[in-house]
């Protein structure tokens, strides 16, 4: 065994250049722990993190990739969108998450993808809601939706082994906040979503939602 | 059998006031030659039609349920989005799609559950590419996706017993110049477009992606 775990060690893919956004998010931070350990972290926040930025920017997000250059995987925690009732949701609260958590995500791949690396990665973040909606949440069932159907049709586009997927969790262990809003669900763990992700960047898989549950 | 028909005939919901939105395209128009038959046709288009409607903008949706006062159903078949090269896909290309066959005809919904009776209905368009994606279509397949967990979300919302489903064809029949993008895609018939939209239209169900084929 020992002897297979050294023939093998060669053919990993460590110290990779990693950006995380949304990397001071609950989602974020773990990863960012998690993967710093054997590869390179560009932690990107709104506020906070190694570098700021504003994901419903086009120039905002053009800033982000000219000061980190080439990458080789690019995860995506951050997913704004509105919550709340559905009697108070005009026009105006929905474009929270269209411009958030949908053409924020949209628009790091569409950018990103003249900065990433050949055989590189995206990972987006959507959400059960997509499949299992819950009351207040309509706007981010719909950008969850748009972004798993976004992924798989950008992994037939994107060229050069590039790869696209979303990680498509339930509600969040470390966000016990919103556990009354997900009634029945059984919130994934930290290890579970990490190993979702770690399915995306370190995986060969495109054009796939990860459900880690 | 002649007996129990008669039985059931009062059963039959007829002289319903149905919406069309896309009145004038090739699906609009087939659904409301094959519902005009037995119910009140309000034929919606951006051009042409009884009213002309832009779903890009919120005065111009209020507008037309001003003018159609209270109805029992609102079937859309507006689906503009950006179809062309990835490479060439920026933002301002994505947004085609974001404004027009999402945010579209989500609003149609915020602003027309104002409007409809209770008991009333509202059918989106989708598409396949939602799961099945096709080259140069990923801004379609976005929008699509958003729709299919839209009304999967707004089912659980909606009161007064207001219904909501989306129709998901893949490539239509009547639509040939499509063809050669959707290869290995056999084209709904008109018939069955049809046949989807009269489901949701006509039947009980809510929260549904219908799939005609």
């Amino acid at each position: 065994m020992k002897d297979i775990a050294i023939k093998f060690k060669n053919y990993l893919i460590i110290n990779m250049k990693i950006i995380i956004v949304g990397a001071t998010g609950t989602m974020g931070r773990h990863l960012a722990t998690a993967f710093e350990k054997e590869h390179e972290i560009v932690r990107v926040a709104s506020g906070g993190g190694d570098i700021q930025t504003d994901i419903t920017s086009l120039e905002s997000i053009e800033n982000l990739f000219e000061q980190t250059g080439p990458f080789d995987a690019l995860v995506s925690t951050a997913g704004p969108s509105y919550v709340g009732p559905w009697k108070k949701m005009t026009d105006k609260e929905f474009r929270k998450g269209i411009e958030g958590k949908l053409m924020g995500q949209v628009n790091l791949v569409l950018i990103g993808q003249r900065y990433i690396k050949p055989k590189g990665s995206f990972t987006l973040i959507a959400g059960a809601l997509t499949i299992d909606p819950q009351l207040n949440f309509s706007n981010a069932a719909a950008a969850n939706g748009a972004i798993e159907a976004f992924v798989r049709a950008a992994a037939i586009e994107l060229e050069d082994g590039i790869r696209i997927n979303a990680v498509s969790p339930t509600v969040i262990e470390d966000s016990p906040q919103y556990f009354p809003y997900f009634p029945g669900e059984v919130p994934v763990t930290m290890k579970q979503l990490e190993y979702g992700f770690r399915k995306s960047v370190f995986g060969a898989n495109t054009g796939q939602v990860i459900r880690p549950y």
